[in-house]
């Protein structure tokens, strides 16, 4: 019998990621449901080719089709179908934290790629899935990293990490010049190929505090003891630092699908040959630098609303998500992204994220408030 | 209760950094036995200082006063004491072999420096290990990176790993300049504080190759899946290549503290702060390069000599030993060290190594054969 595997933003850039993995360890897992934003002409291809159960297109029209279920829904019903043990989150956005708490409920495997599953509402997530025998597993190739150094270990040797940021397209950009970067220049990633608003995430750091925040609630960390640092080459992943002083890395030429194949597989590894077989000297000199903070405000923000805890980093990532929009539509310059994250934090009441309820109220008004400012 | 330790060579380098480690330690492990070759000196204050039960020493007169054991056989009877659950064996040279077996027959685990053991007689020991239950730790920083980067795992998921050397004192010197190296010259290690014979032995990369021996034997893997890179800051210790093409490796400043801390609560890691705090930054860019077989013929000598197997790897390592003590006394040049070997190894009549008495006979035959030579 071969595990059953849902894909929650199938069309996407993890989404597609996943497919290609789950098609070479055929003999392992099948697909059993998929859900797509609104590609439905590539939903429809892949439902044929692995053969879906369950097909969900949240933004669709009735009787288009390929979707045997249409509207935000699909999502659940996805992450709880019953042939389903593990399901890969891949979806962009807030949606994706109801179809992780559902999935966790059910006690499946949540392979997780979507961020704002933690950063929105991490204390209840992580409770979650330890209340109800859910699995949290990151996909991500930083926490996958840490995952990976850290398996068949107890929590409490666990001292420090050390993320690994690209620094970005703009990594070497003055402050000034920083202000007027286009739309075109946040797009050229150095490293990675994925889709547009994280890309303007590496852009800002604010990919990074994101997953500072995500570390946090995945490895039960202090947030003093989740470091950054800038490597260009994102070769090393991330460094984790155990209480006896060592530290272990995950390193490897940039692909995203080592980690999903790890999340489904963990904490086995299984054959696979299709990625670049590592090689120290081709990977060229690892260099590190110090985040530049002051040229890079977003990240401090975020981080920062992590340390706030509550709903402060829902309103981080809802202002995000809507500055860097108003950013990609040419409505606001990119130096104007921070400013406008820090005004709507500095608006906003914290309370506690112990509810949905709370964290989605947050999460609208902090999006009505960006876009007055954009 | 405290666990009860043996220190194999407590006066040398590895020896006296075990001593550091036990002395921080001390909640945990306590010394009851200590040998050295010749410091008497050093090894009665060691013995003083930990309140030793049984003092070795080999190279000694009787009535000294410090050694309440005499002799060579003080070695088995400390690695078989009954209150010793740990042997750090941190012996240099062939003598440590034998102390290796009987610890194991004796169920101890053995934290191994002693290269020899591996090298000379790695099938004998291995097989001794598993049929008595015995347990072989490495302490050599290379071995610790990828033992703690497999740590909980099965062997199975284990594919390919990269050992890294720090090239020595002669990374960048040409092949006549090589020729005419001074002992001086060889003795200048850029990365690592090590007793005269295995900082030469980094420097004709011998011991590289007596690396590549040793991970054969520890990790069950063939030859061609240990390979070795140049990278001179000796920061990265290993890369640990899985079967799904995942790496990883473990890191941090040069220190031998940290191996040998690991070898003795694997596979826990317990609180200890002593060792550098490790920073990416300040470990500065991270280089790797290619050995050059053609300029370090010691190296490939050695690996092919393991390759061979049986008696082979025991006359290289014999061989090299008596090499190198002919350079450190001035008898021969830098350059002479590998034809040396070759002539010797090419003279040997390969014979299985299944027993020690086979083994020390080759080791014998190897010694008078390259003094003979030098």
């Amino acid at each position: 019998m071969t595990i059953g595997v849902a894909v929650l933003g199938s069309t996407g850039s993890v989404g597609t990621s996943t497919l290609r993995v789950l098609q070479r360890q055929r003999d392992r897992f099948h697909v059993v449901a998929l859900t797509a934003f609104g590609s439905e002409e590539l939903l429809k291809q892949q439902a044929a080719g692995f053969g879906a159960d369950f097909v969900g297109l949240v933004n669709g029209s009735n009787g288009a089709g390929a979707a045997g279920c249409i509207g935000s829904d699909c999502l659940v019903e996805a992450a709880t179908h019953p042939d389903v043990e593990i399901v890969v989150n891949a979806i962009v956005g807030a949606a994706g934290l109801e179809a992780t708490v559902a999935a966790l409920k059910a006690q499946k495997r949540v392979a997780l790629a979507n961020k704002e599953t933690l950063v929105m509402a991490g204390d209840l997530v992580t409770r979650t899935a330890r209340e109800c025998g859910g699995e949290l597993i990151p996909v991500d190739s930083e926490h996958s990293a840490v995952l990976q150094c850290i398996t068949g270990r107890p929590e409490i040797e666990l001292k420090r990490l050390i993320l690994t940021a690209s620094g970005g397209p703009f990594r070497e950009w003055d402050r000034d010049r920083l202000k007027t970067a286009r739309v075109e220049d946040a797009l050229r990633h150095p490293t990675w190929q994925m889709g547009r608003k994280i890309t303007v995430d590496s852009a800002t750091l604010a990919n990074k505090a994101l997953e500072v925040i995500e570390a946090h609630h995945l490895f039960g960390l202090p947030y003093d003891a989740v470091e950054v640092v800038v490597h260009p080459q994102s070769i090393v992943h991330a460094f984790t630092e155990f209480v006896d002083g060592s530290v272990l890395a995950q390193v490897g030429f940039p692909t995203m699908e080592l980690p999903i194949l790890y999340a489904l597989t963990h904490p086995e590894r299984v054959q696979d040959d299709a990625t670049r077989a590592f090689d120290p000297i081709e990977a060229g000199p690892l260099t590190f630098e110090a985040v530049r903070h002051d040229d890079f405000p977003t990240f401090s923000l975020g981080v920062e609303a992590g340390r706030t805890g509550g709903t402060q980093p829902t309103v981080f990532n809802a202002a995000n998500e809507v500055a860097v929009r108003s950013f990609l539509e040419g409505r606001i310059e990119f130096g104007r992204i921070p400013d406008v994250i820090e005004n709507v934090l500095n608006a906003h009441q914290v309370t506690t994220a112990d509810d949905l309820v709370a964290v989605v109220e947050a999460d609208r008004w902090a999006r009505k408030e960006t876009e007055n400012r954009c």
